[in-house]
């Protein structure tokens, strides 16, 4: 039965997505922790808002629904702690600056920056770092179907407005299990597993990397550049999108003000070739200088799901469907340039 | 937390409006009774569906909709099973062969039938009549507020197709307490009290007292006192819909095949005088002749809801909004003469 | 601007799915008549509601969304008459009587008897059988990426409550056209192909080729066996599904009463290969008797979606993933055992 | 039929409350001005999202919302204009920053800065501010049954989370219309409009007035006084969102960093009656110092809703439910005492 929950005490937060989202007493110093209250101020999504202007949710509502799913799989209190804080350690706009400083030549990852963080993150917590990161339930969260991408699939088409994304997680969550790191789904919730994997690899195509999109990053990625004359890298990872976009103001940056009065670039070529790609750059950068044309990448994503069924089998073996993805998503790789638009 | 759901044996159950639907094994000797299944071939909302082309879903998914919303209340065996069957009583078309009949000068109600089938429902189950219809959580039910009106206002909305009605019942339901046989309310949930009440309010008049239906209903009745004339009562009440159809095309009711294509009366009068409008039906009664006029009425249907707050005083005392739908309702009850269009 | 709409005279109706559906002053007379009423008593998804018991929506229902899609496309008459009546032709319980039909030897399609009724359908129409069976712009609704399809898919989905279907059609419309009798869609909204053609394959798993349903759907074969004993064929496509339900109850038919019952046969077996089933079921048959073994199929369904880009290029030449589906669906192709349960 | 509105040329934005919102090109011209631009980063509902963590969509998206609905009433230009700018002249956080420099001894409202800056924003359209702010249709956007608030509630109970605020707008603005400047509407809709009212009411205690973020008001209001030691009032208009938050923290406002670490104020008095109130907040304010006590209100807010029924009666009149919410409401009024917790 379900009578138990209600003897647990806690905090009931509204969510569009899940309803109420219960987060138990204990749990609560690291929700209130400075560091996840942060993440109220950075987007879920960078500037996929410039082409749908409702999604602007932030990395703490996802954080939320992250949590909630995996309470409906496991009990794990380390578990549970990192699905709350499994963000934490992004930089403003989530993966745009971390692409950005890779682009200009600075190595950061949001894992690696979790693990520094995190001691401070659970100091009013009963939770170790250890017993947080290295829960053995953890694959329930970070898994190909885990509880990640479960809510992020269904929070971005929700706020986007796509039409796509409403996973099953419920059937989901109680047919896998975790067995030596590894989720095992059972055989079947096989259509299920497939309409996650179709449902991501749409929403790549229709949002996450929308032809607009990518443009106004590759702007992004110029206007980081032009930031690290009066930035250390370390102090970027560190400030919300609030403080990111002050800092470009302040420092009135000529890229970041285009994005922001959407004067974006528009594309003039494409490529699935690098090489052609790059020349026809350098003829356009050399036509109209440097400031007036990128080179950027629809990259190959597509990664293979490591989802393993219950008879040992992986996804790809069980599912044409889903390993149709792979060869589908490399066609779809192109390289472009674009230019200011007169 | 919320793992120890997942050790109960049992079977979920896919509901639009509830997602899953976990009923445990415990119960389903109880689902699976030909008087519950019997449900799926009674609409909810009988002949609704001649204004709502798909509001024709069935008091079996209720049903379902009533126990999920308990089950989120309370692990009273018996008060769940009850949530199951309190609707077995019903007669073809719901409450409409319920209003026929008393119109037509027989007395049913479907509660006494319950009382009466309830043994047999229950033959394969550890539940005795007594601890299912003498649970001391049955209020969580039928109470003002309780998982019927929960259910029905979202189920009836989802399926009408009209945008009211979607309660956020699980705030509710973690805010209210059984004392006494009533059901108390937290002060905290009086927003969603009222929305409530306005939400069911608006829906009377919207669907359930909608003038197109009203005036099929009154056709209905007449269908039924001429099919009177070939079946017994007691017999009547025992049929699915599709029984009850076959019985009125066996006999070559006209009233029912005028219903059913759509050659509906139309309203000539209206007024709240009941005997003004006894005067005008007569009138053209005596003109076209019995069969083609008939006598209805939009009646008051708003009762005191019969909610406690938990500091003893009833909802009307602390909500003017409730308290003002007594007198909103009682201004929209009318009597109505229609006749058959030429 | 969208202003002019409002000086057409017509009817609005309710719809769960699309909001408000209008159908004009003109199109009345077709849709008011018997043989497009008769699609409210018709089940879209036959016995799909044994499992999802919310999928009992009507083809009538389906008809209106169809019309609606299609008034978003095109403004000729003809198509839209035609989105109308597309489905009119339907046996009781849509496809499955169609299916059992020539399983019990007899030839019956929906589209040839369309065909013999138009002319009635359209006794009142200032439109003529061909115009509607002819339309240049008939396409927008038969094609792959049809308005049939786009509703049907939606719709579906959502009474039986599978998150899957809801396909952005309002995209999609606007970005297709008729040519030589063919849907021409435009390269931008290949994800949104992608993804009606997905949705479509997963509700083929999850929902129009359920395990149970296929079993229910064989004992349905059978329960006709018996009943073309009594009725003519002919007959029996006439009726709606509340007749043919009544037909099975007068002559006492065994599988009927186990299907309303829901005493289903367990399958037993399972095999790609046909003869493996089929001995398989001869000795079961041979064992248990005829009438406690049924040998049914999950058919490979999947078509060529005929679907052509604008450069000339078919959906499957463009889409990897799309072409996936023809050999996913091969591999889950199977013969099956069932026998009565003990 | 809706055929014709497939040859006006524009842009089409994906919402998730409205699905495809169509701007015309005449129409772009302003919705790219940097003075609606700006209304991306400036917050619907201000400090809401503080207990409603998904409540952090922007102004902009509203007016989208609005110009939609506006859309499906008239196919006026100057007004299809005003409602993509109605909100232009807002400062950052909305309501909220007008509300607190009008508590420290600053007047300002959006509606003559909207006139202010109205020429500049149609420096490149074919409207003039006349045109646009006298346009004879604009009642259709501000009437007590407009575009604006039917966007508004259902929006904002969207990004909330909050079961309330489904309005069936389609139908509403079908029938209504404007005669010497009010807006008329047609009998039928009556529960349509009851359910506009009593959403907006029980969203104003669920959210609007939501306990917390009344406290968190009071203490932006607080807030805003230190930074007015530093700021223009007429400068800080003119900021969004982003760039307050940035004034803030330059000047290490101690109430700002307050609310962003949800160091909240806890209630500890709530009165009727002004005068106990205020003597209470002295009482504390003198014990713990000034900067540790806030005095804040629950105004009165619902005011007559101006919506006159086809045959001149108000909504008042015709409605009692409508006409309690005026006494439901001022029962509500309340003053309150906060205090810093320890």
């Amino acid at each position: 039965m379900l009578g138990d929950i209600f003897y647990v005490e806690g905090k009931y937060i509204r969510d569009p997505v899940h309803g109420e989202i219960f987060i138990p007493d204990e749990l609560l110093p690291i929700l209130d922790h400075p560091y996840i209250q942060r993440l109220r101020r950075v987007r879920q999504l960078a500037l996929a808002e410039i082409v749908y202007p409702s999604a602007n949710h932030s990395r703490f509502s996802h954080s939320l629904g992250v949590y909630h799913i995996t309470a409906h799989a496991t009990s794990s209190l380390g578990t549970l702690a990192y699905a709350l804080v499994h963000d934490a350690g992004h930089g403003p706009f989530s993966h745009l600056s971390e692409y950005a400083l890779m682009k200009n030549g600075y190595k950061f990852d949001h894992e690696t920056r979790l693990k520094k963080i995190l001691p401070e993150i659970l100091q009013n917590s009963v939770l170790s770092p250890r017993e947080v990161l290295k829960a053995p339930e953890n694959p329930l969260v970070t898994g190909g179907i885990g509880s990640d991408r479960l809510d992020y699939l269904r929070r971005d088409s929700y706020f986007a407005g796509i039409a796509v994304g409403e996973i099953a997680w419920d059937r989901i969550v109680r047919n896998v299990s975790v067995a030596d790191g590894r989720l095992l789904a059972r055989h079947k919730i096989l259509p299920n597993i497939e309409h996650i994997f179709v449902s991501r690899f749409i929403l790549g195509d229709a949002l996450y990397f929308h032809k607009t999109v990518l443009i106004a990053n590759e702007m992004f990625v110029r206007a980081l550049k032009e930031l690290l004359e009066y930035y250390k890298p370390e102090d970027i990872v560190k400030m919300d999108d609030t403080a990111l976009i002050n800092a470009f103001r302040k420092t009135e940056n000529r890229w970041w003000s285009d994005i922001e009065n959407r004067q974006l670039f528009g594309m003039v070529f494409r490529s699935a070739d690098y090489e052609e790609a790059r020349e026809r750059f350098e003829e356009l950068a050399g036509e109209h200088g440097e400031d007036n044309a990128i080179l950027g990448e629809r990259a190959a994503w597509h990664k293979p799901p490591e989802v393993i069924m219950e008879d040992g089998r992986t996804i790809e073996e069980v599912s044409p469907l889903v390993a149709s993805l792979w060869e589908t998503d490399r066609r779809r790789h192109y390289y472009f340039v674009a230019v200011r638009r007169q």
